[in-house]
């Protein structure tokens, strides 16, 4: 970029102005498998008149109503959640359980193709409901939800993420497909679903539905929901690995992309519920009245006990361990982003060919599962076993499968057995000889490929939990290959599990919290420390994060805290687009009619002029809920002159509350007739008379760290000069997207600064 | 306040114009137990001209170097941390081990008073060292130096706060008076050593003696500097406690105000680092080269580890644990705000009477340590003890002190120990009747006492310690009291401890995962996250976290993320005081050595009018560090023209670095000529051109938002109306204190906002 001379750069912006361009950036995301217009979040305190008066006739019992009540929504958001991840967790048991008891016994039995018949037909049809539903009630609901969640923490909301048809269809789907043995998680699921609880609270219940209560008026906003969207993806977590405190820092390091210290303790109080609630709940399950649902049941809590001791001697194993981890979970992230893409690609042919993916991939899954542990040698039962061996009846370690009396089948304990049971037998300690190095790769391969196939499919799918069967694997794997005399198997389990999530999720505290929490074993601390942040660093140096690869491919507007280094040398004058909609104070109804029918923007800036005041003035910035709730209203002047207070009387508060996501007014329906449209409306009373504003010679990334940790949806550009309009542009969301602003300066993409990013990812 | 008429209240502020008043709130705080001026740090990126064409010049070996070195960095913070830490343990383990020993001997023969008479001399003796040193070499070093540490974090700087003198007296002058047995704590002076260190690698070494590096050039700006020193405040808390992911918490929860991700996965890396350190280095010393330092000698880790069990039964008098240490918690608090105001008081009639009082606190200590064994009942030495009883020759768990043979003293064990012991043998299981309740209560209210007397004494004082163990001998004592069956006395202990800490310093998840790393037990989860609830919840109705009442009768201009209700209420425009000082932008150097000598504003706004510009316009904000560079340069022009950019050419960036904390230049070291002082200076390339502007009629609860969400030191005011000076005022951070806007407003104290909320103080 040739320097401009300095006279240029004080007064104009460095580049040639662009503001008749127009912002080509997307406006519509792939929401679980469907496709559909996103919008942003209005987080900013709107400070109009109107609502100024309201604060202040608030009464103080209002104010304590309020309080009181978002204590209590979260104290019902962890009650709720830990009742569904239990629930959740005693239907996957049992009906998995049943299912592999059935098929065992007809092995025993020797009949082999009866019970090759039986489980995959099984696991067919439990795939099929789980795709049938999720594609034609809830397409919101496919997916992880991972990724809607943190674009929704980010500010972009998108219709029917939280609706209670998705939290339905979310909950039940993710049981049926994660009983029919797809390599498949339930985390990310009931993050999903703790978000969707807190939503549907937060909004007083679902309106579709006739479920609504009075109390809960207050959280009608974006910001208090987005409070209670934090905390019911943190008690997801919480419930789903029984780690209150991961939960924590998971909804931290992850999903937020704002944070308050208040809002800390809200979301430990939300997780603290869940533990006890689900603490409670165990001991109910240890007398034995949940079935199949064994002691272990919830997860791999509590599976390795034993002081671990380790020296510094064993540290360059483990360096390795995450070295080589870090270059697997970027390879995963790749192919997993490269089969998204062909499945997307599939997906757009129709909603048939969603169903018969899925079942194919059941069925390939069915096959894969059923026939590996066939080439697998037969393992003689250890004489000092703990338990039944071969294991006859449940879902045990010792798997007999086609092997004679006295020995087991090594891979089938791992292979054929639900996910949460593979994850147990391979951190379990003592068991070094148990399985076969051959036996551990072979489940490897199969894990790390069949969860990238199977991540794509229309049902409520998660990614930790075959992340974490993969790594563990390969842990073990590279444990056995060691041969390491302080660290055993199991050991090298957990920190390849450490690693292969540090190299895919790419989080560090919040990992090392949850799996400490998963193992109980908090002297493996400093190991897991490394293994995290040495996987970390190597898979960020190829690609990014899997959510926000996720993010990137669904096309959600997520505004990074990384500044790109080309929004340096930009200023907010240079990606300003336009043009520019503005409203008089007392504006004609047919007007304000016109706009919002021709644009789509969401805020309108009200300036007044001469002769109506002494100058130009910036009266703020009206949204366009509001200006749809006024003309609902139907309250219009004949003449162009103020309000009196009278008739702003009228208004109450409620009436300017947020609708729930994806069920705002459309000006489509609201119908004026001739008479109406030539009257006037004053919208002085109603615009937020502080919007944040920005110079004009501002450079972006500047302006993006306004944006983004004041978490805005509008910025007002207003010029340098005073003899100027009082207002040169807005800025939203889209106007800081890479792709608008590399569209706008295409030369931008070529110069040193964007391959400057490429060669140094870790530049903070 | 009365409704005023909606014109008004939309084109003018609420109330009548003050801006020609003064801001007359303080700018001077104790720092450590001196009276300093502070200052405001700069994180806001200035966006001028020059930087503008330095940043553009920088090569992509200098961005891999600024990288690279920042990384480096937190491994050496991690390293020298870790290494001190140690080191301070062994010393005070030695020390004060040595010490127990010979008077132990001494008593083991019967000779008591010579006992006694070596006891107190020797600790009179290192505590008379702790603060000659302290008061005469570095007074900053004073305290805990938490309260300090998290007003730089905030955004406030004061002198000498991270100098090498104040961290050579911090580290030894807290072994000293730890060794002196003291009542007071390792954790908080660790926290103020790991944030000196790192500010001191941060700024390259050491100015005043002589050790710089080059390489460290680029952290000379307040926003690495501030990464650091969060940095090294969460490599203080994993070395003291051994916790690394709770001093990643404890960093992010309670020291700092600002947070990335990208931070926090830096932090991580330090606290990584400390963990493997310290590890290395207990292996070091199990094999029994530390002298006296124990096999637990670094604190209290691996204390209980056996499963706890219990059920819901045991919920309820959890609950109460909480309920009355939160109570405890906040009387605490009152307690040691009132000591500390009675101590300043003392201190302000000279520093003869701050080592005085550090002395009679010593004999004091001594006195109590000593005598209040003689009053427990001596207990019969139990059968089955696994260690020898009494204990001879070192400091073990069964002291015989004045009892016969076969029998120990309780309290002795409990008291006459160092605090680390002390807590070690309330945490221990299999302890339930060594210890008689009297012992334990008069062990309580001794430590609750003492502690409250120590803390505000003229030597680095840590707090965290003492709350645990007066927390610790509570809680054991209630679950004497309750004689619970589930759980034992050990685990009361450890929960009374997390009630009492959750009471005094008012954190959740980081203290959870402190006592949680400190004992090792993750089953204890659920009731610890109660417990820390509860006493949260109870204490926070009473009074404020102790920290925060520290730093506000340090007088430190802390600014909370909690908006005071009133603030609402007034604009930004009404709080503005004058005058204001506006440059031209090319000026006179006569009249900005005026401005400079005349006023102590820290920020000056620059603004061109006719004939220079077309209209009125800002230029930008130019900083009085900037301004002084620049006079020094002496690079000015005979007439008002715009500098060439060969002039421009003589500047070069690392000039304009900031200086190290206090170490400012000033107006009055700057001697200018006559004939200077008739020439011009162009002020156009150094002035920030974007700073961050609102509009007048924003109001202060929002403007606060944006100062604190971004991190600003000035934040420019404009008006509404376009024909007005560009220009209304300039908001600091002193103009958002709550004692500020209350005198220029004297009404609003006794309105119903404030009394709101001293009604509701979980409003958030």
């Amino acid at each position: 970029m040739p320097d401009s001379t300095r006279e240029d750069s004080v007064a104009v912006p460095l580049l040639p102005s662009l503001r008749h361009a127009t912002n080509s950036s997307s406006q519509v995301a792939i929401v679980g498998s469907n496709l559909c217009p996103v919008e942003s979040l209005d987080y900013e305190i709107a400070e109009n008149d109107f609502f100024k008066q309201d604060w202040r006739a608030r009464s103080k019992t209002q104010i304590f109503q309020y309080v009181f009540m978002k204590w209590l929504l979260c104290f019902f958001i962890g009650i709720i959640v830990s009742l569904i991840g239990f629930t959740n967790n005693l239907a996957v048991e049992n009906l998995a359980g049943v299912k592999f008891v059935v098929t065992s016994n007809m092995m025993l039995a020797g009949r082999y193709s009866m019970g090759f018949f039986v489980f995959t037909v099984t696991n067919l049809i439990l795939t099929l409901f789980a795709s049938v539903i999720t594609a034609f009630v809830a397409p919101a609901a496919a997916g992880s939800g991972i990724p809607e969640v943190k674009a929704y923490l980010n500010g972009v909301d998108a219709p029917e993420i939280f609706s209670l048809r998705t939290l339905l269809v979310k909950i039940i789907g993710n049981i049926s497909a994660v009983s029919g043995s797809l390599l498949i998680g339930k985390a990310g699921p009931m993050v999903h679903t703790g978000a969707c609880v807190a939503s549907i609270l937060g909004q007083g219940g679902s309106k579709r539905y006739g479920l609504t209560w009075r109390w809960l008026r207050y959280f009608n906003n974006d910001r208090d929901r987005r409070d209670l969207v934090t905390c019911g993806s943190a008690a997801g977590i919480a419930a789903s690995f029984r780690a209150p405190v991961g939960g924590v820092l998971f909804a931290l390091e992850e999903m937020s992309s704002w944070w308050r210290s208040a809002l800390l303790w809200r979301i430990f109080f939300s997780t603290a519920v869940v533990a006890i609630v689900l603490r409670a709940l165990i001991d109910v399950c240890l007398s034995g009245k949940c079935g199949l649902f064994g002691k272990g049941g919830l997860i791999v809590f509590d599976v390795y006990s034993e002081n671990a001791s380790y020296h510094l001697g064993d540290v360059l194993p483990v360096l390795l361990l995450g070295f080589v981890g870090g270059i697997l979970g970027s390879i995963y992230n790749f192919l997993l982003e490269k089969v998204l893409r062909a499945y997307n690609y599939i997906y757009e042919k129709g909603v048939a060919w969603k169903i018969i993916l899925a079942c194919a991939i059941s069925i390939f899954t069915s096959c894969l599962l059923f026939g590996l542990p066939f080439l697998a040698s037969c393992q003689p039962c250890p004489a000092d076993a703990l338990e039944e061996c071969p294991t006859i009846g449940r879902s045990g370690n010792f798997k007999k499968y086609q092997c004679p009396p006295g020995h087991y089948n090594d891979l089938a304990s791992l292979i054929f057995n639900t996910n949460d049971d593979a994850i147990k037998n391979l951190f379990s300690k003592n068991t070094d000889f148990e399985f076969h190095y051959l036996s551990v790769l072979v489940f490897f391969i199969t894990c790390f490929f069949l969860s990238i196939l199977s991540y794509g499919i229309v049902a409520p799918a998660g990614l930790f939990v075959p992340v974490i069967v993969t790594g563990a694997s390969y842990g073990r794997f590279v444990g056995m290959l060691l041969g390491s005399k302080n660290l055993n198997d199991g050991l090298y389990a957990v920190l390849g599990a450490a690693s292969f999530l540090g190299g895919s999720m790419r989080m560090t505290v919040s990992l090392c919290v949850i799996l400490l929490e998963l193992t109980n074993n908090l002297l493996l601390l400093p190991m897991m420390m490394v293994v995290l942040l040495i996987s970390k660093t190597v898979a960020d140096a190829f690609n990014a994060n899997i959510y926000n690869l996720i993010m990137k491919i669904k096309g959600f507007p997520y505004l990074h805290s990384h500044v790109e280094p080309y929004m340096r040398q930009l200023t907010v004058g240079d990606v300003v687009t336009g043009p520019l909609q503005v409203f008089k104070g007392i504006e004609k109804i047919e007007t304000i009619v016109h706009v919002l029918k021709t644009t789509n923007h969401n805020g309108f800036p009200v300036v007044d002029g001469p002769p109506l005041a002494p100058a130009s003035v910036l009266c703020g910035l009206i949204l366009r809920d509001h200006i749809l709730t006024l003309l609902k209203k139907r309250v219009f002047l004949s003449s162009p002159v103020a309000f009196d207070s009278n008739t702003l009387a009228q208004f109450k508060a409620d009436e300017f509350a947020k609708k729930g996501s994806g069920r705002g007014d459309r000006i489509e329906d609201v119908e004026l007739s001739e008479e109406e449209l030539n009257m006037y409306l004053d919208l002085h009373p109603f615009s937020n008379a502080s919007p944040y504003t920005v110079l004009e010679t501002m450079s972006l990334a500047k302006a993006l760290v306004l944006f983004r940790e004041v978490g805005l949806r509008h910025i007002l550009v207003i010029p340098k000069l005073s003899n100027r309009p009082p207002l040169v542009g807005i800025l939203t969301r889209h106007d800081f997207m890479p792709e608008h602003i590399l569209a706008l300066r295409p030369s931008l993409s070529r110069s040193r600064w964007k391959r400057l990013r490429i060669r140094l990812p870790f530049l903070s």
